[in-house]
């Protein structure tokens, strides 16, 4: 294995003698080719989908940013794969003598790929079983927004203010999807125990009939749940409603609103927390 | 190996100078199939269930969705999987080529592949145990909801407000499957240290009769199970009620709203929190 | 293997030309003789544990209901493995061939497949070292319940309002098991530090007597432990009681309501937290 | 392997025709043998260790329960062993054949069975390295109780209220044995801050003293350890004693009650939270 | 083995008689060659990405900073690696020979490795999916900093006051890269709830504006969310801008110090915590 | 195999019948070996060790209790081992049997058995880099006390007031070393915003120098740190001291004391939290 | 083997026969030689770094503790290893019969002895990647301290107050180093909401320039970041400034002194929580 070593030490040495020239511009042309490559396969694939926006059979809008995303995304690994086997090549380093090298190292890679392979395979199933498509709102692993890319090995998530995220698919345990059709908004509104419920439930009521005739972006239109909690101090109430996909937040900031003008009409007194206190006084 | 790569190198390009059209109409063709195969077959499957309808002996309407959403879910594994080779065919790249070039990465495969195989063993015994059906409410990993599909690798849950969860049949440690035939409902409910507890008990018990009169999603009526706690300054009474499934919810939020009125009829002081405070004044 | 591949396709649609008819009758002959074979078996064991009852020498009673659930868990196994090799054998799909396609993938099927035999090792355990029978109040990773059936692979556990809990043996790291012959009743009262603390204890031995005189639950009647606790507003003076097993929670709560009405009775003063204010006035 | 199986199949059949009874009459055989077995084993080794009382060479008292409860499990683990390798040669189903048939398994199983090796690894070590002894009061993994049996593969805790913990010995990663000889008991009193401190230690320094003369459960009297902490609103005093095994919480309680006492007695006022309330009024 | 060790030993001893100069001599003389490799290579990689400055085809000045980084940080490893060799070479041990020696541990050695392999692989998807560059602010496993060097092996970020994070690649699990072209600024404000929630409104769209006229580091401009959240005792009200990189924090104290001077001169009650106190004199 | 078990069961049963006296006897007389064996070891260890403190060079008074422990722990493994091998010689179980019974669990064998591995080298390593002696007081995974035996397997560690700590050499992931040559006393103290700082850090410079004058236990006589935090009520000034090993408390306890007393004689307000309260009355 | 283990026994008796004395005084011999050897290797190292400081060329300062303790860390292992070897062939027990005993446990060694490689590995990159030097202030694994000596296989960090921690490399999964350079105070102060801001950062401005003049181990000046956070009842300003390494503490407590001081003579009220009482009178 010393002489194999020694023997690249000399090939190496070699390369900085003469043939360094010749080599440098044999990758860079490798480099070039690469790189025009990848800009006719991604250009060829963007024309391949606008061309199938006019055939007959439409697939789903939203299943296409997926497809560019990942048949761009594949061209470049076996692009990619390519011209790095290329490059070794001209170096005319032997695979089979690298990898009597590595030799002992072989069940050391085997575990530290490991990743690689599960990252690879749940990438593939997250697209086969349509777990979620470019464009859809999903929380994973914590971490919420909304799908930008998925690939084979990693998919992006644009955060609202916390940057994009970029997650390995191996590390995606549970998919939660929040936009298929539609979206669930819902505020929890607290109430002091002291107050009538029943002026309290009509004054909800009133708000979510306002809220069905002036929007436009609900399913089915905000109804009350009724009293989902009994706190030591107020009553939760809560209402919900079926918007249309991102409309969840604007519709629960309505909500929020309008309730807050009830308070103020209605005369409800706002509910603080409340404690009873009994007095010894010492002095 | 070089060479392996380098004839796949070569076949790529030959791929793109001739038979390019060729081998993207084999594809198309492949791709029609797959997809009108999935159709049929899909329509097959709700055909042969519908006509089941009609059978003597009847399986539970409960099993059936089950059956429904995993017959369809293995079919269209094995039509993709006949599908994935056909194409791969055609490009006449023949596995064991590529098993060569992984070769050194069969552990990592092994490795990486352990939690597919884990899925689908895992997705096999809930099937087989009959863990949970389609329909069911149940709650996994922390999250809870209606089961919607329950398929080899993942099952997935639809949840009130958090969208549709996608889990991985191997993530699942526990399942704890809330209907089975009933739901319980319990509702604890707090009083002041300082009140009468029997006068609470008998409003309570009045609130309980009620509620067995006037609902008729009630399996065995609420009852009252006596003091279940007592803290720094209140006693918590809890009632709990077996119901129908997925009336658990507004059981308890009927429950709740009596109580609220019982609390204002018999003039019973609100369990707000209570501080004794020893003055010190210090002017 | 590629041929092997094409060869399933084949089979895979000659099947659905003519022998589809044939083969789909043979299948439902198989879930037929499965089905009527499960039904016997079960009565068969049923008839066999009455049969038992009649014996002179008797098992605990509770351990038959273990043994039941057990025998037929087994006995379902049994015959769905059986069922599952003639219908494979139906479709004339030697193993071998399918190992030979699963070849690469028999290293992820071992690592799969250990969390099935670590289930399978576990559960044999709990059955052999009778960890808990079917009825016992256990608790299995900070869930408890009642153990409605304890299989080979999974134990299920009914919860008093969360459902049904199926928990693969595996996953069981250690169990606490709440009744073997007696339950123990524990109930910590707060009283403020101001009050006589003798006074205090005398009311509770009262409390005592009185139980034991009362309940016919209890194995050995409730006693004063002493001051349990000393913090910063309040002592804790802990009852505990030896009672029949799941009588626990009702002598708690009969506990709880006498201690409630002594304080009333007594005239002791709540055990509100309490503070010292120390006032500085700023107007 | 096909054949295997359909051979078992035929096998299991045709036990059902004429053998059967004469099977079940042999396993019954077995089954009761084991039975004798294990009740003439546990009484051999109970005699023999009465026997040992006798015995001029003594091991200490508290070896003996461990070692009565060891010798028992091993011994019922040896018969069961053979008990079920009899049982399987009845059926004649060879080992081999199953093996055969589990032969893709055998990795899961090495893997699977890996808890099984440490939990008897550690068991091992346990007993050998006398970490803990029937009758002792350890905590392990945040489990505290008396040591009820210690086994091969599992150690079972006795619990004053939680019921009987069965722990794995592989999943003990730490025990504290807190009854070696002696057990500290040990008291935390919080103090407001504004009091006389000499005052106070002179008043706990009595303490000390009367329980030290009225006790005989303490091998070291209790002591005052000083001011070990002092926090934004009291000081905290420590007091210890050294006690025989198991009385360290009665002494405790002794402790707070005499405290309580002291605090009555010399008029010291109690460590309530203080707050320091700066007042705005706005009117 | 024991030869092979004694003989290790002997030569070392030998090394100390006589030869012990020389082996000194052309270690220093390879460290000096190494040392004087990796300046040359330092300077000849600095002097190629100038020339590249003056070519025509411009890389994005982002990327140019990663690829310096990189490209000394592979020559680095590269060097040390011949190096390592070499002077092995000299002390005349046979690479076989310490292979032999460790031979039992070289299972030891694949597990021990794996996380090197891992980290390399990692690092190399870091690069190659471009997931950051030197300079971005990213946010890995919970630590928030600037990028200052990406190697194979571990990435470099800068924290503000917490020090330079050394993270292996293999570490990384998920990157939040808050600096793609832009940030987002995003600001929380509470208001009391007995406040005019329009007035507020207003109030805060005329502090937007200002901000948009007089800041140039903005690319969308301030605007106004809504009610986000409606806590017990306040509103909590959102503002937003999409900053150029690096500026979010800015344009967030800018804002705050706005809102702050609003609260002043609307004369806007401040959103202190609020309590609903009930008395109960016991005098 | 079948034959193995068979064979096993046969001689088995023929110990019973006439070689059982026998056996018991040989057995016997092993164990009596082993344990004079083992007392002679540990007289010799110790005679030893005396021996060694008339030696004109001495090793470090603190690693000869660690040796001593260390020595007979080695001993007593090497005596048991033996002892076992030749008990099961008495057998005439050939361990090759044994193992071909095993065969199958080796790979559980070695899955299981790799804790072990893992706890004798890193007892090994905690050993040869002296990272604890016996008698140091340290911290391992959040337990503190004093080491009271180093063993190859396990680390035996006293706490003050829970028990003897038995950790497996393995699980120990850091060590924290508080007795080298030296301990650190720390105090926080807290002190009202409103006080006059200077007066307060001349009164605990006074306390300082009385401290030193007093105690002889200090290295390092206690010094000022200054204002370690400002919070919102308070500002936190901390102490700190290097004093003898084990000495730590006492003088931490000491401080506190006199601080305690500086209070009161300087007459500064205590720390207790501070509230700003604003009025709003509401009749 | 149990002929090996026999032929074991016999040597060890044979040992205590006659040989018993040449042994010990060749293990002395081995032992003081050894011992010898380290100490002279130890002289050498120091020496030749002492040589060093001469020469024309130096390394920073900073590297030559690290590679004094690297080096002597480095000779230390390599003596024992061979003093270990020396020992064992004493015995003349040839390792190949130790091995042929262990031979089944190979995997076991194979896994535990996987983190000790993990362990040099890992030492190995945080040498030569220079994560942090010998003297450098660092945090690991959430414990920070100034190295105080990195080995290949722990890393030694003395902190303030809590000793001397030993962790192995293997667990160092983030290293985050303070002192490269320069070191960053940052003190965070809060205000009450109803201050006038502007007031505040006058006389922070103040405190900064007053800083900047009076200190001499600031590398950039305090200065002001503006408000840096909203709370319900304070803003925070923060200070920050980039100090000489190890200074940022004095900094810190140099900056609260004077803000403290600031307090008192703007007369600006203290940041005690507020709170707003709404007050409801029920006598």
């Amino acid at each position: 294995m010393m002489e194999a070593i020694v023997q690249l030490y000399q090939k190496f040495l070699s390369l900085y003698d003469i043939r360094i020239l010749k080599v440098t511009f044999d990758i860079i042309k490798i480099l070039v080719i690469t790189f025009i490559g990848i800009k006719i396969g991604d250009m060829l694939i963007s024309r391949f989908y606008k061309l199938h926006r006019k055939a007959k059979i439409q697939l789903p809008e939203r299943k296409i940013g997926t497809l560019i995303s990942l048949t761009k995304n594949i061209l470049r690994y076996v692009i990619y794969f390519i011209a790095a086997a290329s490059i070794l090549k001209i170096f005319n380093i032997e695979m089979t003598s690298i990898l009597a090298v590595a030799g002992i190292g072989s069940l050391a890679i085997g575990f530290g790929a490991q990743n690689l392979v599960k990252d690879v395979i749940s990438g593939f199933f997250i697209i086969f079983e349509d777990q979620f498509s470019v464009g859809d709102y999903v929380t994973i692993n914590g971490i919420s927004g909304t799908v930008e890319e998925i690939g084979l090995r990693i998919t992006k998530i644009r955060g609202f203010s916390d940057g994009l995220h970029i997650i390995p698919n191996g590390e995606i345990k549970m998919v939660s999807n929040l936009t298929k059709d539609s979206m669930m908004a819902v505020v929890n509104i607290g109430f002091p125990l002291e107050e009538d419920v029943d002026k309290i439930i009509d004054g909800l009521q009133q708000i979510c009939d306002d809220i069905k005739n002036s929007r436009d972006d609900l399913i089915e239109g905000p109804s009350i749940l009724g009293i989902t909690d009994m706190q030591d101090s107020k009553l939760l109430i809560t209402l919900y409603a079926k918007t249309q996909p991102m409309q969840k937040w604007a519709v629960e900031r309505d909500i929020r609103y309008r309730v807050k003008k009830m308070f103020d009409e209605k005369n409800i007194s706002f509910p603080y927390p409340r404690t009873n206190i009994i007095l010894t006084n010492k002095n």
